[in-house]
């Protein structure tokens, strides 16, 4: 097999498939995504035993128990990638929305159009319900989409397509809307994200090394998600039940999110007072606590029954556990927290506790990172808590989407001019 | 010299000034375009003697006059980069403006800040006014820039970065705000490129040639400008007094820049009756008329005085001939019009002429350029005409900006939480 051939052939399809999905009516996709809904349910026996073969190759393979874990599509897993689906065709649709129209001194009127993107490539590992949920948030923002699951997911990712490719036929729409490709050879991922003139815009979704190798080597535009560094930051006016709650929601609530706070900044001028009861309560769930000199210092004196202490090495402060362990810093003022996370955050989600109107809006507007939250626990850094109504991802990049990405983040707006005969003078 | 040290250091002075340039209040920044603005005007005669100097040079090494014309810097064109940079100082500040909060079941509002993107480089060609006017631009979006112009400008851009520096440090801000490459090594745009940890977006300001290789080798965003490939389509519907002053409008004011229309389409049903009466108007100009077979036929019959009639080859659907020629097609109807413009089109600016509500909108939505008109001229496409106040260029990117890019082109939202202890249960 060719496999560049292939690619292109794929990437040229969904090019002119874009064309159509562009122009097609929101009744249209709509049908499409209840349509594909409905043969997910009635294909359940046929997807179920799909995943089994997979389920059985990767388990002869070895692979490890958190991969089966992941690679594994239950009963309900097929419900919830149906319910997914028509949860997606209840949203608005972004495409050809016009907003900000003014006029100028010339007399035409000047604003903009929400427009697909035309092709994206979606390249995940082993989690067969991306190959659905990813197909609907494409289809739903009127973009064609190429998707690359992992190789251990191949059976149920085709079997799955299946659904997805009758549901478009049955409400009109070319079946290279979207399309999975049929390989598991690696060099696919390297000319799916070299192919500028078919292919607009990469979203890799799986780990950082995934990631990292294709940002490196696309010729494509990525919308990337890297590592959540994420910081709570007491504030020296912090409200102390605030700080306690969104300190324990922000590190404990999940412990494998992007969105769980990772460092715990503290001001100097009430470090003494509040660390200890914010480290009473991390140390009630067993979260080891890796303290600058300050802070250990502090935590010592205070004796609490359980804690588990540590003292914070540099490499610390830029750290993404994903486990019960938390950074721990004293610093002097607002100033200083600033250029700390500045300086360390991956550039996720921070929040800073304070009741200081001033304070807590220079952190807002200094603070460079996707998502700035006052008073409020980081674990809110999500689509769906946002209100987006769908998530694809949630980006650390600047250009094009921030955070977390819905359904806009997948169009553009374009400029348009309604005119009645005017000439430029 | 060692160009990748240097161009480091650069990256690194232009990140560390980019923090305080996002916090800067908007008096500070409008202070220090105001001081540039005056030190410019008292520089005049050190600037106009820097240019002397370039031009000396320029000629002795037999650059073409074109050339030589856009490195030349007159009195007057002193004041007006002076101006120009009154002008950014006038205009709203966009970095800090709040937008779209809204309330969530969970009690958070959620909204979005316009925050800088941080540091800009800008790579650019003879242009002396460019070094004042892109940094202007990136000052007042807040962000910091590292500029690159031509080779041939060097004592020039020297001056005026002068002038640029002095003015930051005038107004308290640090002269890192805006940094002048100080080599003539081709090697430093390699480098620039490359930098994605201080480097957070490439404009390159020139000719396709150098775009091309900046997008070929970059490894940090790029807003690019390539091919103004402009199309002005004649619906059936259209009326002809607004059809002849269009396409004379588009095609004639100016023959050089971008929005210049290349192409004219021309709806079958009328093209007996009006492309006689367009060709007869575009060949008072003295435009060159490539025509398909059938409109060469309509035009040969019409027996036009004056009019330079060729046939049109495959090649001249993409041409942006900048030039007194135009490339003229008759279509079937406007599925065909629509396919011809997203096929050959290079995705900048595209026109209907028609009076048909439903043709006039489907055309809007279903041409994928930046800029999509109804019945107006396609030089209106134009950060001043569209009301941005000053524009740093014309993206025929999909991604971030699409079409002309002022100062929120260089800007980007991330997400705000104003939250009073909320945590997610």
């Amino acid at each position: 097999m060719d496999i560049e051939a292939y690619m292109r052939t794929l990437g040229r399809q969904a090019r002119d498939a874009s064309r159509q999905l562009a122009a097609a009516s929101t009744e249209t996709k709509n049908a499409a995504l209840l349509a594909i809904a409905r043969r997910l349910r009635e294909q359940k026996p046929a997807l179920l035993a799909a995943n089994a073969a997979d389920l059985a190759q990767a388990r002869a393979d070895g692979l490890e128990p958190a991969m089966v874990d992941r690679l594994t599509l239950s009963d309900a897993g097929v419900e919830s990638m149906a319910e997914g689906l028509e949860q997606i065709a209840a949203l608005p649709d972004p495409v050809g929305e016009i907003t900000d129209v003014k006029r100028r001194p010339s007399g035409i009127q000047v604003g903009k159009m929400r427009v697909p993107l035309g092709v994206i490539g979606i390249i995940y590992e082993a989690r067969p319900n991306v190959t659905a949920d990813a197909a609907a948030l494409c289809l739903k923002s009127g973009n064609a989409a190429i998707l690359r699951g992992g190789k251990e997911a191949l059976h149920c990712n085709q079997a799955i397509a299946t659904c997805v490719r009758e549901g478009l036929l049955e409400a009109g729409l070319p079946a290279a809307a979207v399309q999975v490709v049929d390989t598991t050879d690696r060099a696919a991922v390297g000319h799916l994200i070299t192919l500028p003139e078919f292919v607009d815009v990469i979203v890799p979704r799986g780990g950082k090394g995934l990631i990292e190798r294709i940002s490196r080597e696309a010729r494509v535009p990525v919308i990337k998600h890297l590592d959540g560094n994420c910081h709570v930051y007491v504030h020296s006016a912090a409200d102390a039940d605030k700080a306690e709650a969104i300190v324990e929601n922000s590190k404990t609530q999940r412990y494998g999110t992007c969105n769980t706070a990772e460092s715990l900044l503290v001001d100097r001028a009430v470090a003494a007072d509040l660390l200890p009861r914010l480290a009473r309560k991390l140390s009630a769930h067993g979260v080891e606590l890796r303290g600058c000199a300050e802070s250990l210092a502090i935590l010592e004196a205070a004796n609490i029954a359980g804690a588990k202490l540590r003292p914070a090495e540099e490499s610390d402060w830029s750290e993404e556990y994903l486990a019960p362990i938390i950074a721990i810093k004293v610093v002097a003022d607002l100033d200083a927290a600033i250029a700390h996370v500045n300086r360390y955050s991956s550039g996720h989600t921070e929040s800073i506790v304070s009741e200081n109107y001033t304070a807590a809006m220079r952190f807002l507007r200094e603070v460079d990172s996707a998502s700035v939250m006052i008073n409020a626990s980081t674990r809110f850094a999500d689509g769906f808590e946002y209100g987006l109504g769908a998530e694809i991802g949630i980006s650390t990049d600047k250009i094009h989407a921030r955070g977390p990405v819905g359904l806009d983040g997948l169009t553009s707006q374009k400029w348009i001019v309604f005119g009645n005969g005017e000439v430029r003078g």
